[in-house]
């Protein structure tokens, strides 16, 4: 029963995360397609046009790998916890909804990148990675705390790696 | 095979949901993209770009735990539900329609909440929130009524909290 | 083995609904949103832009239950069809095909229903159903022939049943 | 365990694939919905309009084959690959981003295809197609290097099929 409740949360979390990781690709503008009918980019302007996309694609990959680790994040979490609770997934829903977010900062960081508002978008782009990392943090702190939501026989020393490389350890 | 059913409904309507969620990301514009070719926003006017978008930040973190908060409790009544039939796909459909909807209402309360359309807007909000409450009770109301398509061992103290939690009690 | 094959067939396929499904709601624009920055509909003006939405929130709902109706009898297939094979796959990729392509003539008809162009876009959206109707037949026809891709022990009058409700009988 | 990995895998994968698909329907321009308000199209130049998008078009067919057969082929491998780890993770990340990306360089060629700067779309796209076939061939390497990630009872002909079938003999 609990197994099946936590499959659920992984699947709703899973189609999240895919759905997330493709819409990265609307960022991405087609350069010369947004002229008035009847005009176009000859070809060595469609190059230059293509060469100064170079952020936006550099944003793309950066944000697409961003989310597809947050992906292997949290399903190393999952594999050890096994029941849910409210709380639970509300902090779930929180750290996906920063996860969704990811691709606004970016969009903005790519724009800024080579302008003189680089130090605002930066700024802001830090701060959706810490929200996303205090979002993991209080997950599993939350699951393992006590082994609270743990599976019985979880393997204690997996427990204990996650929680060091998350930065924290509790006993 | 009835269990099978039911799987296959809640993985449709995850997908749903999962998409919804996420589209509503689609929403937030990022500030100072939309500007011509060649013209940018200085930092300080960046800063204020941001901060004057908080109405779509709003709107956007509230839709999301709505629709989360719905999945949530889809899936409390799907716990029960063990059947299906024509009429149960068909309420189920007009929910789905219902909370896929929700980012509309949500755009136009967040763009006219400081603006003097704000009482329409809020209307529509408002309406679109009591059909959706009214599909949830249309579908609880059909699947347990007699026990029409719960399961056999049904937990009968879940199924009249969740009556009365919905606001209805039936026997 | 055969069975497995098929769970991911219709998992993808179900994806691809879920997905189409949702993004019916981009079609909808938001009234007022679209304005110069500054500029604001009024309260009464408000009311009759959402008036004037009307066809688009008739062309959601339908093509919401169009699709919504096409995932029924998609399951309702394959809960007959026990295995695959290539010219199966690439059926079922051509009528997924159609379904995603559906919100487009949906919203040239919601477009031009009250306009003179009427007729061309009743002509593309009937042709465009038309196409989802063939692919279906071909699809049950491949399959159901001589039982080709159906389980051993198949319940041959909910075959037979599907059969003629497509409009054909095949021995 | 290791089977639970995979399917984890293959469902946020042909989530991504789903999402991926779908989205290919956003590049079509519904022709005539651009105009000012009051505007429209009488019928003979809607005609002309809906005849002017068949690049449009034939580019949406194109890209949903290609990722529909990428799909195929993504399942053709991963019904032998039985175990994952982090690099095979990687690699299948790097696959899918070169998968969601393919609308752009479609769109660009399609748009293209009838201007001057021919010549450059289908160099982005043949690009595209190359780095795609080279994911695919790096994952299959990977897991296939002395059958270090395929199950212990594999088919070894149906291996070395998709190796010669993938261009490369690995014994």
């Amino acid at each position: 029963m609990d197994e099946k409740e936590t499959s659920r949360l992984e699947a709703f979390s899973d189609g999240v995360f895919a759905v997330a990781i493709t819409l990265l690709v609307l960022n991405i503008k087609v350069p010369g397609l947004d002229l008035p009918p009847g005009q176009w980019l000859e070809e060595g302007k469609l190059w230059i046009a293509v060469r100064d996309e170079w952020p936006t694609l550099v944003a793309y990959i950066i944000s697409f790998l961003t989310i597809g680790i947050m992906w292997l994040n949290h399903h190393r979490l999952f594999v050890h916890i096994k029941r849910i609770d409210t709380t639970l997934l509300f902090i779930n829903l929180l750290l996906l909804m920063t996860i969704v977010f990811i691709p606004v900062p970016t969009a903005l960081l790519a724009e800024y990148i080579v302008l003189p508002g680089q130090h605002a978008a930066a700024i802001i782009y830090s701060g959706t990675c810490l929200l996303m990392a205090c979002c993991f943090n209080g997950l599993w702190r939350y699951a393992s705390y006590h082994h609270r939501l743990l599976g019985k026989n979880v393997d204690a020393e997996a427990v204990e790696a996650i929680s060091i490389s998350l930065g924290h350890s509790f006993t």
